[in-house]
């Protein structure tokens, strides 16, 4: 796979989507807290809605109109939103509404994540490139059992992907060049950016990230460095 | 040992000295160079001079009469510094001078650290919050095995300890609160910088960090909230 190339140093991930299941696992989450209430929301559009109003919200930051906060702040707010545009605004405690926002942190990985970052880990730096905060991957780490050697990405960068500075900072943060790092995402765009920030790039298709009906990011759309099936290919 | 207290969510832990013997690490490294050039210096000599150089270098930056740089940085200058005052300004290739100076990376854990933190980390967030930069307790991270849960400290700061923004911005990235959080170190001065950001404390001495006749550190100064004798009594 690298004949051509030169074997990446380290490797950052997207996170949400690429190496865990967002959609399933804050459905789930989200499930138990209906039940519990007796509400009849569906959980999987209850997730959808909630992770629609992440980009506007990361995008305030984005274009410099707000300064940085961490991702579990703007998941609150958006929960807070999306609540109250369902009638929701009483139905959980205060207690119960952040107990909710923890959904994020516990996303279960995809069958091939684990294994595969165990793989790679044994000749290269491994670190998550997200927008989730250092609290959040590192939660979401250890209820996953994602190997992470450290936590890099937009608290490191104070600002979010598709931002240069997100990837950029992440590596020098390694204290290593850009052509050294590869980005690997289930993402195009993410892709993009970190290609016109000098990463290599590796791309992998979570045909199912949003659902059966998926209609974006089944195929590579540019000629990425790499094509993978499963995480650990990046091993070989 | 927590009967009084409440148990920790995570613990952040000072690194060079309480976790690895950065002397016999350094002292290792620099002896396969200067043995390449038929050097006679003591390594340990070595080791103890570069070290000296290490709190003067940070102090300027803690002051604010210098902006944050890595600690990679301060290794360096401190080395091309300790270097000229020995005469050995051209001893080494700038190619070997900066492998040298990665001797700060291959650092052995004392022997209870790595099963010790593994215990930790199944029921709290383990983390470094050292002066080292993310590059190198990454680095150091993969040469030891340390199973750090994620890297805190200094850079994640932009100040050195003991700094009270590289204790408080540490426990800030977890979102948590500094009473949840148990700062462990084998140096003294480095709990009563954290006890005055609201951390609870734990005091392990490691009596030979600088040789057989260390003076200081051997017992707890204060009142500390544990004092063990291994990493891994925190864990039961």
């Amino acid at each position: 796979m690298y004949s051509y190339m030169t074997k990446p140093k380290a490797y950052l991930f997207d996170v949400f989507g690429t190496i865990v299941d967002w959609r399933n696992g804050v459905s789930d989450v989200s499930q138990r807290f209906f039940d519990a209430k007796n509400l009849e929301e569906n959980p999987h559009t209850f997730a959808d809605a909630w992770r629609a109003k992440y980009q506007p919200a990361m995008e305030k930051i984005r274009s410099g109109n707000r300064g940085y906060f961490p991702l579990d702040i703007l998941h609150r707010e958006n929960l807070d939103e999306l609540l109250a545009q369902l009638d929701l605004t009483n139905a959980f405690s205060e207690e119960e509404t952040q107990e909710l926002n923890r959904a994020w942190e516990q996303l279960p990985p995809w069958a091939d994540s684990v294994c595969g970052l165990e793989a790679i880990k044994q000749n290269a730096i491994i670190a998550p490139c997200s927008n989730g905060s250092i609290a959040l991957m590192t939660r979401l780490a250890k209820f996953g059992s994602l190997p992470w050697d450290c936590i890099l990405g937009a608290e490191i960068a104070q600002n979010y992907k598709p931002h240069p500075d997100a990837y950029s900072k992440s590596v020098s943060a390694l204290g290593l060049k850009p052509h050294e790092v590869m980005m690997v995402a289930a993402h195009n765009s993410d892709l993009v950016a970190a290609k016109a920030c000098g990463l290599m790039t590796g791309f992998i298709a979570r045909p199912t990230e949003h659902g059966a009906g998926q209609t974006i990011d089944l195929e590579p759309t540019e000629d990425w460095d790499v094509v993978i099936s499963e995480i650990g290919q990046l091993a070989q």
